[in-house]
């Protein structure tokens, strides 16, 4: 990344929406003692995940995650600045999941012809490497030899072939006691995985084999809504409208009718909200795969006449997502307007943008611009062509300065990651829950045995 | 401090010495695994007091620590790069210590005077709020009421009168369960912390009233040797020498005839060490008080008569350390010289210069060098007429980086962060020294009733 994108990375806001952001922002800011003593207490009771990234719209009069990864990739994208913070965070992180590990295995996802994949987990390795620990990359593909991969930015990567010996994994003799997984589990578990006994972090219950996108809102809207109480906040200016819609078939039809009330009822509903707030956009959903991410299987629609009108090419997109999963549950959640605009070198113009926030352990370590030149602000950026500026120099996410403007980079960037950390605290309730569920289901079927 | 310091601040050595250092650092950037693998076991057994800052001295052919304090100032020193990191593990350390604390009661020094100080103390504030708690500063003057203190960077700090409240200390209704100290009791344990409910971080055993800087640097002898070995590395490289020679006193000129053969035999030891490492430089010894710190009682000696010839006012000098406080005891420490130099102003020329490294939790989290135009490459630096020059811009102590030349900015502060760190681990033995002969005190006690 060039350094001048570096300098020009300072979002900018239609002016229109400016006011209300910034009343939504300043409160935010005064009431952050209170934020963090809330997210203290939580995290002490609900250990968030290893890492996640976090995509986020910025309406102005609205901001909201669309999206939680919890196996991120872009740790290419960030901005150097912020690598202390990473660094310390992965060694806070490591502490917490598992205090004794020295090596760290790494098992990436299999899509190696990826250049920008491989050059976040060239990234990655470093950071793990910066952070004290001995690294190594087991391959999922059937490779029987290393294979090494020179990349643009002038790393080499290393995935090597791994086998599974008894209950551990082992690459070349190299068998550590910590396993950091960056593949989502989109295809499914991976029985190489099952039944180990080194510690697998993130664990795979997090993957999207497992994972509802419609749960994880679910939560983010109770969680939103119990610190909104404490700070005295509408809940809506941080959480997306949604609704949900049991099972659907794109290709045969099934639920399409179910699909289109829900549309239209949900449409009413952010009409209402934008009317109480004196908002004179167009409303508009977007429907997503319940489980999945890549920005694959998604649509937006601005009335009920979209769900129903879809030709047959759009049909089957939305029928899969990535590695081929088929997509028979989609959730449907209020689309936010992204009014911020971000330059992708300087001195060029504007395009709309998404920032996108990264976290390890519970801590803000970064972050950058999601930037798409050739979409309007009710589009997902997440999409080919798409464009990533860092997060602004000199700034970092975790502190926020109440004598400044709500409108200064770390004010906004503080707020980003008060969004950001609730949809990572709504991940690591989302664990407890699937653990629990399982646990129950495992005693079921003790009792019936 | 101006942004040209920022810019200025890569330190040089005297090129004579470079050669031994480089192989050192380049030793040391190499085996940094295994080093990040030894702390890390060692914090899960000993953990890491609240803060630090460790001045270190660099001879070129040798990197020491000369001084471990334990209730650090200069917090205002510190290049703001380092905030986010800084942030990040204050928020660590009090998930460590207090994970419930919402708010932090500061209990700092006396010396209201002292505008360094309170500008110090005024970014410690701001540190502990940005990490979101809310603070209160407890005077432990005489004040019946607030006073506020205009600084010269345009702060304002507010110290209010505390009060005892069964076993509670509260300011204006203000009572937190934590209470951060910045006070490293040089005159004593203070009445009105004793049977506290509240938790007292650091914890007071850690006050120089009970700290002995031989006992601390006996820990890091052990310490460094243990680490050392695991990276077959002379320990000598990274420890001083010393000697100890139970009471003394300077104006009744007691203990003489020991501080003398003692000095005499320490000088023929390091001189036995620099032959061995074809060292040309004259060997010298600081003698220094065995508790405090402020840089006062302390001397240089390049030989047995420096100590005997004393005159009357020197013998004063060396006979009160701060706040009054007696010296009975006195470190004899190998002299380490600093053959690195550092600007003030950009263009203006290098003076001697020490590092001194500050940490949070086992973090790295800043530091400066401290910079004397008028002493020689075997004095104190710590006096008056020091300058302060925050670390390089853009790095940070906590990255390694194996591609780069061991001179460079970031391994050279990786170096540092090495030494501080075994430092602060070996306050983190004493801590647990001290507990137990106090537990092993309590346990007599008992026996005898």
């Amino acid at each position: 990344m060039p350094s001048e994108a570096l300098r020009t990375a300072h979002p900018e806001l239609d002016a229109h929406y400016c006011g209300p952001l910034l009343r939504i922002e300043s409160h935010i800011i005064r009431c952050h003692r209170q934020i963090e003593a809330w997210f203290r207490a939580q995290w002490l009771k609900h250990p968030a995940p290893f890492y996640a990234s976090v995509d986020l719209r910025n309406a102005g009069f609205k901001l909201a995650p669309v999206d939680t990864n919890l196996f991120p990739a872009g740790f290419n994208n960030l901005n150097h600045i912020f690598d202390p913070v990473m660094v310390q965070a992965i060694q806070a992180a490591v502490e917490h999941s598992c205090p004794e590990a020295k090596d760290i295995l790494i098992i990436p996802e299999r899509h190696t012809r990826n250049l920008f994949y491989l050059e976040s987990l060239a990234a990655l390795v470093a950071f793990v490497e910066m952070a004290g620990f001995g690294v190594r990359i087991g391959s999922l593909e059937p490779i029987t030899e290393p294979v090494n991969f020179d990349l643009p930015s002038g790393r080499t990567l290393t995935q090597h072939p791994i086998c599974r010996v008894g209950k551990r994994i082992e690459v070349d003799g190299f068998s550590p006691c910590t396993i950091l997984l960056n593949n989502d589990l989109s295809g499914g578990r991976l029985e190489i995985l099952d039944d180990l006994e080194q510690t697998v972090i993130p664990p795979i219950e997090l993957g999207w084999w497992k994972r509802s996108k419609f749960e994880h809102f679910s939560i983010y809207q109770d969680l939103t809504r119990e610190l909104c109480a404490t700070i005295d906040l509408d809940p809506w200016y941080l959480s997306p409208l949604m609704r949900d819609c049991g099972h659907i078939d794109f290709l045969k039809r099934e639920g399409e009718t179910c699909l289109q009330s829900q549309v239209q009822e949900l449409l009413a509903e952010i009409q209402a909200k934008y009317d109480e707030h004196q908002i004179k956009e167009k409303p508009f959903v977007v429907i997503k795969a319940d489980a999945g991410t890549y920005g694959m299987g998604v649509m937006t629609a601005q009335s009920a006449d979209d769900v129903t009108q879809l030709n047959r090419k759009q049909r089957t997109r939305m029928s899969a997502s990535k590695e081929g999963l088929g997509i028979d549950r989609v959730l449907i959640q209020e689309g936010v307007h992204s009014f911020e605009k971000v330059s992708i070198h300087q001195d060029d113009d504007r395009y709309v943008a998404e920032p996108v926030i990264y976290m390890v352990d519970h801590f803000v370590v970064g972050g950058f611009y999601r930037v798409h030149t050739e979409k309007g602000v009710n589009e997902s950026l997440n999409s080919p062509g798409a464009a990533f500026v860092p997060l602004p120099f000199n700034e970092a996410c975790s502190l926020p300065s109440p004598d400044s403007s709500p409108d200064s980079e770390r004010n906004r960037l503080y707020v980003y990651g008060v969004v950001a950390r609730l949809a990572l605290l709504a991940a690591a309730y989302e664990y407890q829950m699937i653990r629990e569920a399982d646990a129950a289901t495992e005693q079921m079927a003790g009792d019936v045995a």
